[in-house]
């Protein structure tokens, strides 16, 4: 059995993931903003956010939230060590609430002692890891639709570049009719931004979580009642609005503890963009392959072994995040059907395949824009490859218009031989249909040549593209928080750095 | 090795699929909208639909078209033996539309000849069997739709009967705090709600799909080239337009042979719907446990070796179907990354999982709605589960209230005590409390009695039923085709009964 | 709101599924194997087989079971009808069996009233579901495997025939070193031959189910109580070894109601199959495009609008399974995890996604053996498309020996050269060598000339396929056919080979 | 838009994992098995083996193998420092051993010059990453085995003490007939055994990864050529036997770089162990639901806001990771069907799933163990449940005895009367039947109270127990524990035996 004897010391950080199988997200603005660390924040911000909410809604004194505010501040920069210590000691009860809260609760004991049973009070954990993660969902957002809002500018440019630009349309691995390299990017732009919509409508919409022990916000109420308050109907709705105002998410409309349309809705948007991208890598990868070589990209990746290897990695990276997402969005999906007010299972197995689908799909979505942005495209190489099918991706036209001249019937046997000389011979659509006087006898040389030019057979492929770029998107300055560019790196720095 | 040695005759039609395994559909509408014979419908209005279509911009007569859309009708009569047919012999070219042409193209030249060379002209099988899928996916929705409304119906009325029904809220399998029935189906129907507008906005904007060969629609320009018309570009949009408007499907701004948006939304909204039934199915199965028994389905299923059971049959259908709708779901998601104008497999690997989703939820929607409409509350029995837990799911409050008099500290130790005493004794709470110095010295009797009443601790639960019934949905009469109820049944019989 | 209103009568079976969405398994063995009537005739199998294992044990007259197993054969004889029938009245009780009994009872009735009592007597409906799904998964599992047997050969054939021939190896899409034909062949057959041995595997543990309404197999007690017999703790395990040999599956340790090993086993040997086909396919598929064209689908699917097209359909259609079952299997595994002593939903969610898995997969097995019996290889193009790449797929071998002439890292500096000019000037390898002097100075020209040929470079291709094939497969003469009957082998051959 | 504003600093490893989404497995001896670190190991020993084995076969110096080895060994201790740049460093060419072989190299011509050039000589980064990745799913399935072993043996110890203690069987949620819980606890533990043969076999046939650029090992041939060694064939058989004897896996028959047997053997053996311990958990969540309350975890888990509150805490996670495995594992399956001689994504869409299944599975475990060494059972609550049912448990026994002496028609008359009775007017099955003349006049009472007791009632429960039992498994002493040495023994009776 393979045993590791050479290594004397485990090293002290043995149990973690830093993105060595996951090329795909390391370094990305999105891992940091999906990291322990990420949200463990997203934790803290709930609970200095809830107690401020508190303060707001005449439950707890303003100088108890600053103070918990000030707490969860300081302890959050212990960031990775702290994580990992309550990483551990989430086991016994099932989730790292519990120990974050007898954490901070000291910490705010040791600057304010009056503060510190306010600490959480009236919430349950899950009220703060489901807030958190919708913080950390949002921000992680922010640089998924930046990336985004780029690649569908660099496609709109490409597409309209590459408007007129021949080359064979396959379907079925095998060459069908012309199409353009216009028409293909206007395609994969639509969805582009088909994905950042759908990303963009979802994150609008995350709601902040409170529910407290069972989902009916009771706690607060006994607080209130303790503290001689008169309860009333309208507290909860104020209160719930004051914690979604201080977190900067939406308030929702029922506490969704077992209501999970919002990670439902992040599993489908984020299923659907990394689809959409994945089919932009779909395409990139057959085209770039050896023997099409139409498109590369800008700089491939290197092979120690074979130096002239370029491969396409990026499209790799991609491809490779397309086939993970939907299963862990199925996963998602699946934990719609929690039983009771907080189901023992369902609701646990979304945590770890929602951060996924984010890193997935927010480096797929940043290897996108590189890869738009240095790809080349070979236009000599598509004119080759039209060439190289002996011309037979005219044939339907020619079959539309023979079959006026002579019948249809005619038509399809004259074209039949031809297409059988032209392959069989080797000789090429042109020269065979030169020589099948049924043919040449119908159609003079000239429109022969015209009806057998590939290039002049792309029909209304640059209408099409004229009328998807009418569609706007990527470049509408600031929705994200900044335009894509310079822009877009401040919002990162915004987002990402916090 | 297991034989079937005494059935002689195979019989003919034992390669069909009836529902024997899908009793969650069997019956349905969403069935028979979904069965062969309505796919081989859908083919068919596709095709007669795109010569309508044609005749409308000029591209072929009005009596070819007339004469396609009869022959498409009269063969459409011939059912499931064509659709068998056809499947035999789909598989030479791996899709049933170029037999279905083959078909229809005889047809058409016995009524009338001159008519025969329109039918399919210009199009690709791909168009032909995506508007089928559209239309076939709009016309199985209608069904689903009008079953999530009366679902959403029932469930508001249950919610509003129950506002405040007290009944142990449950976390992780243990009794937390108290909640009202009426919490739970106003929750419930926040769900069906939203699982009703996610599938309704999809079916609005399901697309006819029309590109030809591959997505330039081209042949269409060929064959007006050929009939000495002027090609524009705006003959495109406008035949596009044409085809829509004839299918009663929307206009797509571009082919999508490989650009998966619609199908992609269809997974995404049936496996929400799914899963949000699912939520209920899972409640309604915990519920209605015999331990529990604090809901039943109204006419349970039966068993023929026990005779006192009475299965909540419906649930398990619908829990059924949220288990698989996920997964289906998973590999339409994967389809998006389809690779050139048509893909070599991802595309086929749609048809049955999309039937198969529309088919599980639609058949989810049914149980569901039958569910909602019959089941069985039962209040006494919500009541003795609370207190069979001795109490003890009103600490929270208790502990509230006895901190503001005693210190929290205190307040949390006389509790200890009292919860282990109430539980390891088996006295209850209530005895237990008034057995404890520590809290008789501090609350008079009868606010303690007060405290420790389950039924007056469901917190906010009224506040939030009236809340989420603000929402209006389920009975906007029409929408889809008229309200539920009599007009249900109605709209169904114009949808399933083409 | 699309509909369909020319159609004025819905056809009888609107209902059903005949195999038009899914040409991969239409027709097929396995399609009729797993057929709703197949199911039924599993029940009713598992029905008869209950009887004559009681009256076996002495816990039944043997007229008894002579009745029940006549008028099971007589009942299964009404085929598609009476499973429609059961499909809809299975709606009440959630599966088809409730209403089975009281059928086959009547049945029974008839002939022998004396009978009726003991249909069914002593057993729990999962019983004879569970039971029926191992026939019919057995039953369909014959042919799947004789289609794996015949790839099998064809491709040790196929590695043989072309153990040497030579073709780019490709990596990331680019080309790599050379490989041969032959290698890539022997691979195809490894992974059949391990689809073949762990379906084999799993087939031949395929078990009975008998467990009676809890899985303790107590009602069979109590018959024996009522008719005086003493109960005996070894009635159970005579009474289910009885059972399995009456059915011919294997006899289960346990009854295994919520211990789905079968189930699991089945799933995973299912998608390993449909992968491992899979393989073949995208092979297939990206060596068939046009741009590469070094195999072909024998008899290529056509198109009516493209005459010149020759699709691998074989290869879409198997590929098109691949990435259904994985999904599919996944539900089977997560039904694992199924409550109590039979789940309210998970065992539901198996019957649909296993039939599927094993039509998907038997669909597949019977495409690659068509696929791979007609696979036209076209060496000449390999050799051409090896050239075209420049050479450059040497370069690994020509740096190993250049390196030991001149040292590394002038080796890599003259290769580097090379490369460049090879690619850039579009010289070709060759040509760019014999101008390096860096080269020339080290290498004769002959030597060079070797080194540079790609069909020389093919490593140890040949050797692998050598022992790959030493590896015994598919050609074991009736194995299978032995097992499964002479007039399924028979079948087969109708069906596989054709 | 939320942003976390107050955060001033970004710490330096937000970007890393560290389990605080993973209650399941933090801490847990499978999480550092398979942390970064490990995988870093395992590419190490990969490299260093590679070395080796050359030398072994005459194709390296031995002190060139020495010093690779010694230089591996020392940068593995820079355990995740050098992870973590590796992960930002490969995502240029798409996976880590580019920049590692780039640090080993200079590592070792630190040491000894001469022997750099041996570094990776031969090898693609495949052969690397696939062999780290079979080496740390061999390292990290001993303490998953081990757990597994503990929990059988546990179990078996559950069964035969509970052999004959009853408690209601339920079936659809419903009661049904009674069962034992010792016939539970031995289909759990025949579960596991299932799970551990099924792991312990796929661990056992882990093989190497060795082929070169393409499959073909030609460098290695390239190599001796150029050292002037013969070239034979048996080379290539004799380097891989040496690499795998050094890695300590099993030898391949090829290289398995598309031929993905390994990886979906192991996604199978994963998936179906989540899937079997899926089945204890969701009978443990079900059985210590506050109303059932039949089992209770050994230490639950706390609430801070509910003292009362005792969770399955294990069983949840458990739950969790059974829900997510199958969907990771269907990953792992799609990518069978990869193209080429390395796919560009269906490889790398491997990695971190089977990373995650080895972690979710190995939690599982552990939690398994944890949860069944300290599960509670009650068999008085057991009693009273079967009790509450009002008898109606055993209708099935009295009807079988009844019918033997009045007949099955009036028998079963009779008792439906009974059952209503004891239902609706809420008396109890043994007084209902004391009131029915029907019953009384065939029966004593004596053998009415017998037959009315559910205790006695329990069928063959305990015969299948022991015939479970007799079933070896778990106790096995050391069989992994030998394998995979003393100190991971150790490793694991301190993490697995709490």
């Amino acid at each position: 059995m393979p045993s590791s004897d050479q290594w004397a010391v485990p090293p002290a950080d043995a149990f973690a993931d830093t993105g060595l199988l996951s090329p795909g997200r390391a370094g990305s603005a999105v891992e940091e903003a999906t990291g322990d660390t990420a949200y463990l924040r997203g934790m803290l911000d709930a609970e200095a956010a809830l107690t401020r909410a508190q303060a707001a809604v005449g439950l707890a004194p303003a100088a108890a939230a600053e103070a918990v505010t000030a707490a969860a501040a300081e302890y959050g920069r212990r960031g990775g060590t702290a994580a990992r210590d309550l990483a551990l000691r989430a086991r016994s009860g099932g989730n790292p609430v519990i120990p974050l809260v007898a954490e901070l609760t000291a910490a705010v004991a040791e600057r304010a002692p009056d503060a510190a049973p306010y600490v959480h009070r009236g919430a349950t954990s899950q009220d703060i890891v489901d807030t958190a993660a919708m913080l950390v969902a949002s921000r992680a957002l922010a640089p998924v639709l930046a990336d985004l809002d780029a690649t569908a500018v660099a496609l709109a440019d490409l597409a309209a570049r590459h408007r007129d630009t021949p080359m064979p349309g396959r379907t079925l691995a095998q060459h069908a009719v012309p199409t353009t390299f216009g028409l293909k990017a206007a395609g994969w732009r639509s969805l582009v931004l088909d994905a950042r919509d759908r990303l963009a409508a979802v994150r609008a919409a995350l709601p902040a979580q409170l529910g407290g022990a069972a989902g009916t916000l009771a706690a607060f109420g006994a607080y209130a009642e303790a503290d001689g308050s008169r309860m009333s109907d309208g507290l909860a709705a104020r209160l719930t609005a004051a914690y979604a105002a201080e977190t900067g998410l939406a308030e929702p409309v029922l506490p969704w503890h077992t209501l999970r349309t919002p990670i439902a809705d992040l599993a489908g948007a984020l299923a659907f963009a990394a689809g959409a991208l994945g089919k932009l890598a779909a395409d990139v990868l057959v085209l770039s392959r050896t023997d099409t070589a139409e498109v590369a990209e800008g700089r491939g990746g290197g092979s120690s072994a074979m130096p002239h290897k370029a491969n396409p990695v990026r499209a790799t990276l991609i491809a490779a995040a397309a086939r993970q997402v939907p299963a862990l969005a199925s996963v998602l999906y699946a934990s719609l059907a929690a039983e009771d007010e907080r189901p023992a299972g369902a609701w646990h197995a979304e945590w770890q395949p929602l951060r996924e689908c984010l890193r997935l799909t927010g480096g797929a979505a940043r290897d996108a824009a590189e890869l738009v942005a240095g790809l080349r495209v070979n236009p000599r190489r598509m004119a080759e490859n039209l060439a190289a099918g002996g011309g037979l991706v005219v044939t339907e036209r020619l079959a539309a218009v023979l079959a006026a001249e002579i019948g249809r019937s005619r038509a399809r046997q004259a074209l039949d031989r031809v297409s059988r000389r032209a392959v069989e011979e080797g000789i090429g659509l042109e020269r065979a249909l030169a020589e099948e006087p049924a043919v040449t006898d119908a159609l003079p040389a000239e429109r022969l040549r015209d009806l057998a030019d590939p290039a002049a057979y792309t029909g209304f492929a640059g209408a099409l593209v004229d009328r998807a770029l009418a569609r706007p998107g990527g470049d509408r300055g600031g929705e994200h928080g900044g335009e894509h560019g310079g822009e877009q790196n401040e919002n990162r720095n915004e987002e990402g750095t916090p």
